[in-house]
Order: C-alpha cells, then sequence, then structure tokens
C-alpha cells in the first residue's frame, strides 16, 4: 500500500504563487502576501476550515529547498511532527532540524514519502518541488487555491514543463468568499 | 449608458490558450485543439450550453488580429451579425468584411465596444487583446472556461501584464463534468 501525492498550493488568478522580486527579504514577492489571506479563515468552519484541515491531516511533507528556508524550516515540525523530505540539489553539512530529511533524487523522494504516508497523503509545498515532480510523474492530485487576484509578474506554479498533456478531472470544487477551492486528481493513463 | 467588456477565453489548468508551435497550419498549437472538447455541448442543456448561449448573447466582439486571422475572419460575422473590433497594430489595405472594423488604440476600441452594446456585453477573444485590455483597465469582466488538463507549453492567457495587482469576485461557478466555469468581475477600485 502506498500513498498519494497531493501538490497543495495557493495562486493568483493568473497562476503565480508569489509576486516578483521574491526573495529572503520579500518570500513572497511584491504583493504577494495578498495570497494568504484566506489563511485567516483557516480555523473556521466552511470551505477554507475544511481544506485547511485535510491539509493538517496531510502525514509527511514534501518541499522545495527554497519553501524549506523561506519557511524557516518550520522549527523542524511542519505538522504533528510528520516526516518532512526536502528536495535540495545539495545537501547541506548541518543535520537538520526535526523530521527533516534532505533528497536529491525525485523518485527517490517521490517513493519514500508514499512510504511514509501509508495509505495517507503526502502534501506538497512550492512550486519548484511540484515542478520536478510532475516532470516526474508522480503527482496525483492538485489541490489549487484560486485567490481572485491578477498579480501580473511573480513566481508561476506551472512553468518550465514539458509540452506533454497531462489529464485530470475535478474531484471537488469548494467556494469560499475569498478563494475558490479546487481538487484536481490525475486520469488514470488508458495506454 | 455604456456596456461591460468581458474577456471570454478557454485555457487549460496552466493557463494556456493554444499548445506550442501555433501558427497558420496550426491555429491551436500541439495539443490545443483539447481545449475546445467541452465545446461539443455548447448545444446541450447545462452548464456549457448556458454558457455559450451567453457568449452568443454578446453585442459586440473584440478580436485580436491574430485570433482574427487564425479564425478566417469568421466570414465577416461572428454571429447574429454584431459589430466586430479588431485590434491591430497595422491596418489592412483590403476593406474589411462583414461588419469588421479595424483599430489600433485600445481605448478608442473599448470605447467604442463599450458605445456599440449599450447595456449589453462586448465579449473579447484572443489572448493578445486581452492582454491589451487588461493593461488599459478596460476589462470589467471575465469568463475563464477552465480545462483539466496542463498543457505544459504554449500560449499563456496572463501573460506580459504589469506587476499591478488587479482584484476580482467571483461571481457564478458553473462545473460541468469537462469543463469548469468561472466568471469573475473585476472589484470596483476603492481609491
Amino acid at each position: 500500500m502506498t500513498g498519494k501525492i497531493r501538490v497543495d498550493m495557493t495562486v493568483s488568478l493568473d497562476g503565480f504563487v508569489a509576486g516578483p522580486d521574491d526573495g529572503p527579504d520579500a518570500p513572497m514577492g511584491a504583493g504577494g502576501f495578498r495570497l494568504f489571506n484566506w489563511l485567516d479563515k483557516r480555523n473556521d468552519p466552511g470551505p477554507s476550515g475544511e481544506v485547511y484541515a485535510e491539509a493538517m491531516a496531510t502525514r509527511a511533507l514534501i518541499s522545495g529547498r527554497r519553501t524549506y528556508e523561506l519557511a524557516g524550516h518550520w522549527g523542524g515540525d511542519h505538522h504533528d511532527g510528520v516526516p518532512i523530505f526536502v528536495l535540495t540539489h545539495q545537501v547541506p553539512d548541518q543535520t537538520p532540524p526535526g523530521t527533516v530529511r534532505f533528497v536529491t533524487d525525485v523518485a527517490e523522494c517521490a517513493a519514500l514519502a508514499r512510504a511514509a504516508v501509508g495509505d495517507g497523503v503526502a502534501m506538497v509545498h512550492g512550486a519548484g518541488a511540484a515542478q520536478a515532480l510532475l516532470r516526474a510523474g508522480e503527482v496525483d492530485e492538485l489541490d489549487l487555491h484560486v485567490v481572485p487576484v491578477l498579480l501580473g509578474q511573480g513566481r508561476r506554479l506551472f512553468d518550465g514543463l514539458p509540452a506533454e498533456p497531462v489529464e485530470f478531472e475535478l474531484v471537488q470544487p469548494r467556494e469560499a468568499s475569498d478563494v475558490l477551492h479546487l481538487r484536481y486528481r490525475i486520469k488514470p493513463s488508458t495506454e
């Protein structure tokens, strides 16, 4: 029994996960924190609370290195002490904090995460990690939280992918007043 | 009384309106015709039929030059003989067919279309025209038909916009089995 891998990302209507000029001093780029307003309702009843609870019920996290650094390593514990697999090109010398484990190979990272979650879900944070896993064909679901703003410029969630169409199906749209939560599941290949 | 301008476009989940390598011989690019499958249901009852009927009830069309050429000029009549305003950098020498009028200035194009539709809606086709109108602040609504496929590469709907956030609100999500229809309305500026 291996688990599912679910990309979980908040995006602007034009597909950005951060505004322009993001970096250590401006982790979400110019104007990018707008994307997280909906999280003010993460503990309320309603669609946003539901979606957030589902994210917190995932049993592992896969993160890109950039997201990991920008998030201050989550103090080594993203939620409930679940394993954290950080995809990176270069493993740092320091011992990683908490449940963090660095992985350089995408397929290995996916396999470790699937094994860790049993029949549960591993959540993916970070556009870089999402793109790497998509390129490797290792994404089962997309949880997109679509914020009704055009940022105009920034870091795109879907970028640098090959010109090979991948079919999904919309499982569950959930509308909140300030965000649209869309869950897509990959279609089984008919080959 | 002036009318509204509504961008009406079918996009992939990753925001493309055509696949890669589009051109006269492949107007939708590689794999891009996948985006139009939902139009098979345009005359059926249900959300896709409803959405299509609303598009056909618009009282003017604004099109980019590229879309206009790729569509074979619609024989000079897109639907019901409504005025067609084609945004172009260079007005061709030939007399335009049917109700077509070429316009080089974006603000003038928007004003002509608004005047033409009374209290109705002018529909915008083409990523280039949509981007020009967005840059000019002339878009009131977005009708996005989101097809659950990642194309990976292609022509983006939202591209080349300035890094100036524009807020919308989701008016009406309508879910069909193979496409999600989303209508967004621009938020009145609070300035």
